[in-house]
C-alpha cells in the first residue's frame, strides 16, 4: 500500500495544481504528512513504532518535486511522542501578544494546541484530547450499514439526547487522566472501542440518534475536560479556532461553545486560514523548516528530549 | 521492529567506531541499506512494494551522524526493480580497461554484476541469479533442528553427492528463464521453497548431506546458468570476485571454479576489498553519491526508466 498511496498522493498534487493553473515549476517542495497506519509512541511500549504510508520517493518522482515526509520519526527517536507536530506551525501562525489562543483540530483524534498570550514557544502545550470523529464515524457507519460515513453537519446528534451516565463511565478511561504531552490513535479509540460504546448504548436502549449524540458529547466533554485539567484558570483560552472535519459538525461546535464559558469557539476559517487546509499548511511549514535546517518539533508538546529537524528528504 | 532494528544498527555503528578508536566526529555520513523484510518489484505485481527496516531517524539520532537510507524506493518509483543497487558501486570500484570483471555476491539471494572490459556504465548488466545461501541455510537448520544455522565452510555439501535430476527439475523454475534485469527475494526462494526441496530430496531417499549438496549445487548451477545465458561467449568474464557469506563455502567456491571454465573465481578479498565489507562499502559510496546529488542506480541493472538520486536524507 505504501507505493500505491504514494501514487494517489502524487495524483492529488498534480490534480490540484492543474485545477488551479499552477505550473509544477512554481512548487519548490512538498511536505507530505503521510497516512499514519499505526502509531505506538513510547507511552505504550518501551521502544516506539510508527508507520506512515504514501511513499515520498513515488510522490517526488511522479511530480518532479523534492519531497519531505515521515516527520514523526525524528521526534520519536529523541524520546518524543511523534505528535502533535502541528504545535510549532500553530505557534508560528497563531501566537498572539495579548490573547491566549487555542487551536483544536478535530480529525479522527482531536488534538489541541494552547498558546499562552505573549508566550515563547517553550510555553506552548499541545496534546491529543481523545477521540475526535473516529468513534462517531464508526458508529454512524455501523448504524446505517455503511450508507452514511459520518454524521453530516451533526444532524443526527442534534436529533438525539446524550446519555450522561455512559459518558461519565467512559471518561474514566485512563487516557483522560494522563498529563500532557500525550498522544493516542486508532489503536486506543478506534473501531473496537466504538463498537463497545455502541453495544453499551444499545444495552441502555438508546435510539440510534441518542447513541450518536452520546458519542458526539463524549468528544465535546473530553475536549472540555482536557482544557479544565490542563489550561490554567487564570489564563483561559480567549479564542479557540477549530479545524478538521469536526468543524463541520454543528452539534460539536455548538456544544463546545456552551461547554467552554468565556472562550470564543470559532472555525479557524475566521482567522483567514481554511479549516480544510490548516494541516496541509502546517506540514508545508514543517517541510520548509527542515529544508532550511530548522527544527520542527516542540518538546513541550511532544515530550522529546530536544528539538529536532524533522522528516526525510527525497530528491525527485 | 523498524525502530528496534534502528537501535541495533546504531549500536553496531557505535561499537565498531569504539573498537577501532575512530571518533564519531570523523564520520560525515552513514549509508544504511536497512534490512529488507519484503520486496515485490514490478515483476510480480503492477505496483511495486518494498519495505526495509532499521529506522534511519533512530540511527542518525543515536549516532549523531547524518544518515541516508531506503535506497531502493527511488529506483522503483522510476519503474526499476530496486535491485541490484551494487551495480554502480561495483562499476566505480572494479571496472577495468582490459579485463571483463564479474562481481558475485552470495548472500541469501545471489546477485552478479558483469562489467565488460573498457565498457561505459551503460554496458553494465546485473541481476539476481537465484538462491544464494537462503535455501542451503534453511535446509541445514531444519535437518539439525536449528543446531547449525549454515553449512560451515561447505563441509556437509562436500561430504554429500548432488542429485542432478532434482536440480534439472528445479532449474525449470520460471525465474531462471527471465532475461535480466531481474531480482528476486525470500518470497520466491525462501523457507517455503527450501522445505519443498528438502521434501523432494527425502522422497528420493537422499541423505542429509546429499540433500545439502543438492541445494548447494543448485546455487552453483543457477549462477553458471545465468552466465551461460546472459554473458556473451565472445567476451567472457576474466575474473569473478565473490563476496557475501557464500565466499566462505568452499564447496560453492570449488564448484564455481569447475563450472566456469576460463574464469578465475576468487574471493573479492584478493582485490584488496574484504568480502564481508563489500556491501557496506557499496552503500557508503551510494550515500556519498546521493549527498552530492549524483544518481546511484544503473537502469541497465535495475530496469528503471532513468538514473535516480537514491535514498532519504535524515538529519541527526
Amino acid at each position: 500500500m505504501n507505493f500505491y498511496i504514494g501514487y494517489l498522493f502524487a495524483e492529488a498534487v498534480k490534480h490540484i495544481l492543474q485545477k488551479n493553473g499552477i505550473p509544477t515549476s512554481d512548487i519548490d517542495l512538498i511536505g507530505s504528512h503521510g497516512q499514519t497506519i499505526h502509531h505506538y509512541p513510547f507511552l505504550i511500549i518501551p521502544c516506539g513504532e510508527t508507520t506512515g504510508i504514501g511513499e515520498p520517493a513515488v510522490i517526488a518522482h511522479e511530480t518532479g518535486i523534492p519531497t519531505i515526509a515521515d516527520f514523526r520519526v525524528a521526534d520519536m527517536a529523541a524520546g518524543g511522542q511523534g505528535a502533535p507536530l502541528v504545535a510549532y506551525p500553530d505557534y508560528l501562525l497563531f501566537h498572539d501578544s495579548v490573547k491566549t489562543m487555542g487551536l483544536l483540530n478535530i480529525g479522527g483524534i482531536a488534538n489541541i494546541t494552547v498558546l499562552p498570550a505573549n508566550g515563547s514557544f517553550d510555553s506552548v502545550s499541545a496534546a491529543d484530547t481523545g477521540p475526535g470523529n473516529m468513534c462517531i464515524d464508526a458508529v454512524v457507519s455501523e448504524i446505517t450499514d455503511g450508507r452514511e460515513r459520518y454524521d453530516q453537519a451533526g444532524q443526527r446528534a442534534a436529533q438525539g439526547t446524550p446519555h450522561q451516565p455512559l459518558i461519565d463511565e467512559w471518561l474514566n478511561h485512563p487516557f483522560f487522566q494522563l498529563t500532557p504531552p500525550k498522544t493516542t490513535g486508532r489503536e486506543m479509540f478506534g473501531h473496537t472501542l466504538a463498537m463497545e460504546c455502541l453495544a453499551a448504548c444499545r444495552k441502555h436502549s438508546l435510539s440510534d440518534n441518542d447513541s450518536i449524540a452520546t458519542l458526539t458529547e463524549l468528544t465535546v466533554q473530553t475536549i472540555a475536560l482536557y482544557i479544565s485539567q490542563f489550561v490554567p484558570e487564570k489564563n483561559p483560552i480567549d479564542t479557540l479556532y477549530v479545524s478538521g472535519g469536526g468543524v463541520h459538525n454543528q452539534t460539536v461546535m455548538q456544544r463546545l461553545n456552551e461547554a467552554l464559558v468565556g472562550t470564543a469557539v470559532e472555525p479557524v476559517d475566521n482567522s483567514g486560514i481554511s479549516a480544510d487546509a490548516k494541516e496541509a499548511i502546517a506540514f508545508a511549514i514543517l517541510a520548509n523548516e527542515s529544508l532550511h535546517g530548522q527544527a520542527g518539533n516542540l518538546p513541550s508538546a511532544t515530550g522529546a528530549s530536544m528539538r529536532k529537524i524533522l522528516g526525510k528528504f527525497v530528491c525527485p
